[in-house]
């Protein structure tokens, strides 16, 4: 397996295209993305839990729901949520503008939205652009759309892989958009993923399920599980391979691309969460099961006070032991050793749940770095499992205390 | 009922005194209390549900097993928490040391610590002030101990409310810590509640538990749960009321002004917490049932993007609707009102889950001001709860990005 450049046009038969038509105020930045493929795609897609979805995602699901698409429309500047009736006419409209351009079914257009939510969404600037949107669909069309998907994001988010699969070369692309109201659960913030690989639909929602599972749904910047919140992969066959149809090596070789591409992706979103000044890993292991460990290295990258000592590079290792304890997980706190690591070293803060001697300032340097690793052994068992996180800094505050205006 | 002054000695029978014995650096700040009983007390206590428990919590539950108590020691400076065994021996030291010096049975003595985790807890000089300390305690002391526990505290926590039972004249005093690591869940962050009430212990338990769930419970300030959350009632039964032993009208009095008491301390708490501008009161009705009300109202005070938003004024009702649904509850996204309202007036945003047109210019003003309630309108039912918050600023990650030093 190798990475390649491309994002989510780097497989055969996709073509992207992304521009400003008006949606945001703001001239420079694009607010409309549309994805192609030549061909028809299996798709499958896992949504947000939250009990309030947005508009966009509704009429998504029901153009999903026959486990097939060909495109898909974005707009960034407003999430088209909470808004009723009027929120679900315009979420069609825009797959039906899609559907007036190229030769597609409004039913195959997947729909997605992000922005404020709770204010009118007007189609007619999204139509006015139309046009020139569908003419600019190309190969390099990634690099407009990746940006017409981006709110607050300060990073672009996307990754391409390829791998063989019986002497067929298969890729697999992706482009996402994170940030803020970031706390996926059992889904995640927006991810296209787009592959030529050949393989049945049931098997490629079962391979995006277990693999969001251990990527996007690992990752939280603010604990704001969001309404929006999607991923989407769509699977053209164009790479020719035997198409997959059972749990053979070849779905194994395919999952294992798509799990490393989404831990990536979903490292990527943590990295850049709204104001982050860096990233947190925080890696549970020997613990009993692998849900417990999960849960208790969500717990750690939630804490608000973990956090902000992250963002002070301040050692304060006991926060993480209180947010292991309030997770509501059984364990042994007199068994917990916790310690840190990053690109400047490695050092021991606790052993079975007590305070070790250890050089604050080599402690403050591992910190500093904008990568850090916090290791949780429970001495209980063989599992473990990582979960991704940002700090918490002034910068989150600035953002979020005046987002609308 | 009414609301005097005297705080955790106004109960007849209550002594208090505090001082600065050395756990902090800084003179100025007071770092030790205690809180003295003429008679025995039926005690009560609730504790945290953190799996990880401060040793100071070991040794008071223990203590308290038998239902009584006559004397509370609290530190602050250092929570004695991930301390192993050594915590355990300082926390039961810190009981002899009072019973050293007072007609009192370590066993009678309640301790608790609040500061920073994982830190071993220098008893020695504690120790060394403990004959002053003892020496200070007066009927004006809770003006000292109040002073004692506080850590990132901006403001004294205190009330007292007087009532009659039966032609005797009852009191109710407490003290509370509050600020950061803020997210009581069955239990609380340390609050002190003495009365000269004469009630069965087993009543002063029942009526505790139910006005925690209430009061401390619904108020959170950055979803942490405190390693050290603890709440404890000592009734010395010098009113000579005659002894509650029932769930007659008596109980229901002395509930009621336990509960009022327990609401105005948990709003002190939230409208306090660690850099907070402002109080949100978020107020949930038109529920099926009271739980779920309460985990709804909680879901919004707990959001980390409606807590910014609320900072900057900013009516960003969609982030309330989004908390809302995270929770996991069911609810009908398309029946919910949402307002908001404070001193200078009253605004709806949204109704039917969609928006109202609005005038931003009048909400921002509203949002403004120091205590701001928002309502949520369920339409479902006749249930409703209130949960307590605070905003999130720039002071919340200054104080959290370099605790410790």
């Amino acid at each position: 397996m190798k990475q390649i450049r491309g994002g989510v046009t780097a497989a055969k038969g996709f073509l992207a295209s992304g521009m400003h038509v008006g949606i945001r105020k703001n001239k420079e930045k694009k607010d409309l993305a549309l994805v192609w493929s030549e061909r028809m795609c299996a798709a499958a897609a896992v949504y947000t839990t939250n009990k309030v979805k947005g508009q966009p995602l509704i009429v998504s699901r029901e153009h999903l729901s026959d486990g097939k698409a060909q495109a898909i429309i974005v707009n960034s500047g407003n999430a088209n949520t909470c808004t009723g009736e009027a929120g679900i006419a315009a979420a069609k409209r825009m797959a039906a503008l899609v559907a007036e351009r190229l030769p597609v079914k409004p039913e195959d257009v997947v729909v997605a939205s992000t922005g404020v939510i709770g204010q009118l969404l007007d189609v007619s600037v999204i139509e006015a652009g139309m046009d020139s949107l569908v003419a600019g669909l190309s190969k390099a069309g990634y690099l407009d759309a990746r940006e017409a998907i981006m709110t607050t994001d300060t990073v672009k988010k996307e990754l391409a892989v390829q791998f063989e699969l019986k002497g067929k070369t298969v890729t697999i692309g992706a482009m996402a958009k994170g940030s803020g109201m970031i706390h996926p659960n059992m889904a995640t913030m927006l991810s296209f993923i787009t592959t030529d690989c050949a393989i049945d639909q049931p098997l490629l929602q079962k391979a995006l399920s277990e693999s969001v599972r251990r990527s996007y749904n690992r990752v939280s910047v603010d604990g704001d599980t969001s309404t929006n919140d999607m991923v989407v992969i769509l699977a053209n066959g164009m790479a020719e391979n035997p198409i997959i149809t059972s749990l053979d090596d070849d779905y194994q070789e395919f999952c294992e691309a798509l799990d490393w591409l989404n831990i990536q992706m979903a490292r990527s979103i943590a990295r850049d969460g709204e104001g982050a000044t860096k990233l947190i890993e925080c890696v549970v292991e020997g613990a009993s099961d692998e849900e417990k460990a999960e849960q208790l290295a969500k717990g750690v990258i939630c804490s608000s006070l973990v956090k902000t000592a992250f963002f002070g590079a301040d050692a304060n290792w006991g926060r993480i032991l209180c947010a292991l304890g309030y997770t509501r997980n059984d364990f042994d706190p007199e068994k917990v050793d916790v310690s840190f690591e990053s690109a400047s070293g490695f050092i021991s803060v606790c052993k079975n749940g007590a305070p070790l001697p250890f050089s604050e300032e080599k402690a403050k340097k591992i910190l500093s770095y904008q990568e850090v690793t916090v290791y949780v052994d429970l001495h209980e068992g063989d599992a473990q499992a990582t979960a991704w996180g940002c700090d918490l800094s002034y910068e989150y505050v600035r953002i979020n205390g005046d987002y609308r205006t």
